[in-house]
């Protein structure tokens, strides 16, 4: 992982410019019972006492850690300064402080983005008290900008983790899909996944509880719900969401089976039709995924292409950020509901990865809804495997 | 895990009485990315959206969840009203405050306690913004002395889950010290330790970098760093620091071995001599560890005799509390440093489990520390494994 921390530092760096911001702090206690999301990319272990990763627009890169931790500090290799404390952080961050004297100081949190919002409001506090009388508690900006900007801005490393991850899920599901028979339990499917995961030796890019969802047939709940005791059966819809973690990135992909009645050469019509509407809806959100494009314009067009086929109006977002996390990056590609904050305006940047996962229900067969993993690049968006666009029928 | 969530939301509800807090709300998100340490102790599962547990004085247990985890919900089992929300949580939070009408309602943060801490400061300006103008809003405290009680006070099921992985860590103890000859590596002796665990099928009390601590010799780096490339050699001290994962609940045990030299018969007595501190440190800690007295009378009992005994005063606490984390609850056997706030002054309680770590260093020899896990009972302590007494001699 050390040449991905350098990678990312690097890149913080550039953005910190970008951005206009002097110094970005990273402050952090016993990050194994509270971790902060963001330090896996800059620092790769956690830290114990309360810490402080300072990143300058000069390139200064300074970790103020206990003093039981400076060895591995020094391991990780992307910082310069390295400064193990005794008995208190706070007269050595001060120090630092003084001689970096920013005029902005960004730090990690974030009313919108829980991707950048790390810091706890219990430290938040502790911080205060640190720089209560100083020039620097006036000083205090979100961090959530230059995270947003390093999260979802891939490496090359990074796009080639999580293509591998996509790749390994499109073989899971190939030999999912050759398994699955009538007769067989939701829990029975994802049992099969999780032994070829474990084989693997992978991890699951969510919640091992409901990754995958496996849903068959209309009775069966939906959202984020283990696998039920439900069995699949001839005129069942069979809906999967799941994702890998390999090398540390993850995949999130669904896919789609129709169980053939006896006689039947198709599907029924009208579960064709919701699988054809999310399929263009797909397309459709793929080819308007472009950079400089904010994601609320990408999530209506999806959204618009179910409901003007007639479909009920999905309750979630036509699509996140994919990375590190399962749910990764700021940005999203959903309606400015509340819930979401301003993360629907943010701009669709170049380096994004992000799922497309419009969803519907057909009466009286469920779920119908697919998600594919797509990479923006300049040129637009680039889909990481082949997406579904043939019904599978078993 | 769910008898155990009943367990502990149950005792929520006394402490809430005890303390006199009319509604503990634990307020969420994503906790997938920025978890909430006290989340597996009264919900079990991950939640996704922005989510409010509430439990009240009058024991009442409510659940305000994204609408696609209302089945996860009502399978934890402990929450008898469910409440799932589409676009946004406010209205349908300011409802239920308005029904529950609490005098002082606590919420998920702490200065002092990480594992109190959960609610991170971009949630917490998002629940101002949803309690402006009410006034709830003028009545939030802290919740951290709910959830000391909570985590600290172990029910039986938690302190049986304890027993069994500290038993296990001294089975892998032994084989361990059976296994380590002269001439191998920490790392090897590590490795050795790792196949044993993923034998049993268990987890690592804490990072598997420096899980276990590996030192042998005075060269090895002294702290929270992983195992080297050093090899043990007669006239050596070989110090381990370990605990696994079982069950969701940990040990913490630190052992020590001597190597001796051709000819030698026992330990060098500067070496038997730094053990014997140690041991008696220890003795002495545990006998002073009794309910009602602060954390810091008993860690001084354990310093003073590593410092009265000729040694530097060590650089951390004598103890910490052990659980479902490796670092469990507030109050911590710890001297009064800034960096440990005021949880060396919060007093022991029975159903309490500690671990008592002084250390030392023997000057050519290197570090000589051992760490027992006991539990707080009314009538004292009590050791959940046979504590080590004699030097190991190999």
């Amino acid at each position: 992982m050390t040449e991905l921390v350098k990678e990312k530092i690097d890149q913080a760096v550039a953005i910190l410019n970008e951005l206009d911001i002097d110094v970005w702090l990273t402050f952090v206690r016993e990050t194994s019972a509270v971790g902060d999301p963001i330090l896996p990319l800059i620092y790769g272990h956690d830290l114990t006492w309360q810490s402080a990763l300072l990143i300058s627009k000069k390139g200064e890169r300074i970790a103020i850690i206990g003093h039981f931790e400076a060895e591995t500090a020094r391991g990780v290799g992307a910082y310069n300064t390295i400064l193990p404390y005794h008995e208190s952080l706070r007269s050595v961050l001060l120090e630092t402080l003084q001689q970096l004297e920013p005029k902005r100081l960004a730090i990690n949190y974030s009313k919108n983005d829980v991707h950048a919002d790390g810091l706890s409001h219990g430290l938040y506090l502790v911080l205060l008290d640190y720089l209560a009388g100083t020039p620097w508690a006036e000083r205090l900006v979100s961090s959530e900008k230059v995270l947003s900007a390093l999260r979802g801005r891939k490496t090359a490393g990074e796009i080639q983790r999580v293509r591998n991850a996509v790749q390994t899920t499109g073989e899971i599901y190939a030999r999912t899909f050759s398994y699955a028979q009538p007769g067989m339990s939701e829990k029975q499917v994802a049992d099969f996944m999780h032994a070829q995961v474990e084989e693997l030796g992978l991890g699951l890019a969510w919640d091992r509880d409901h990754c995958p969802v496996v849903n068959t047939g209309p009775e069966s709940p939906v959202g984020h719900v283990g696998p039920t005791n439900l069995r699949i059966a001839r005129g069942h819809v069979l809906h999967i969401d799941f994702g890998v973690k390999q090398d540390e990135y993850c995949s999130d992909i669904q896919r789609l089976a129709y169980f053939l009645r006896p006689g039947e050469r198709a599907a029924p019509a009208q579960v064709q039709h919701g699988f054809d509407t999310i399929v263009s809806a797909i397309q459709a959100a793929a080819a308007g995924l472009r950079p400089g494009v904010p994601g609320k314009d990408v999530d209506i067009i999806a959204r618009q292409i179910a409901t003007q086929a007639g479909y009920e109006e999905f309750k979630h977002a036509t699509g996140h950020q994919l990375g590190r996390l399962a749910h990764d990056g700021a940005g999203i590609l959903g309606p400015a509901w509340e819930r979401y904050g301003d993360t629907p305006y943010y701009p669709v940047e170049a380096g994004q990865i992000y799922t497309l996962e419009p969803s519907l229900i057909v009466p009286g067969y469920g779920m119908v809804s697919l998600e594919e993993d797509v990479l923006v690049t300049d040129q637009g968006a680039e889909f990481l495997s082949p997406p579904q666009t043939e019904l599978l029928l078993l």
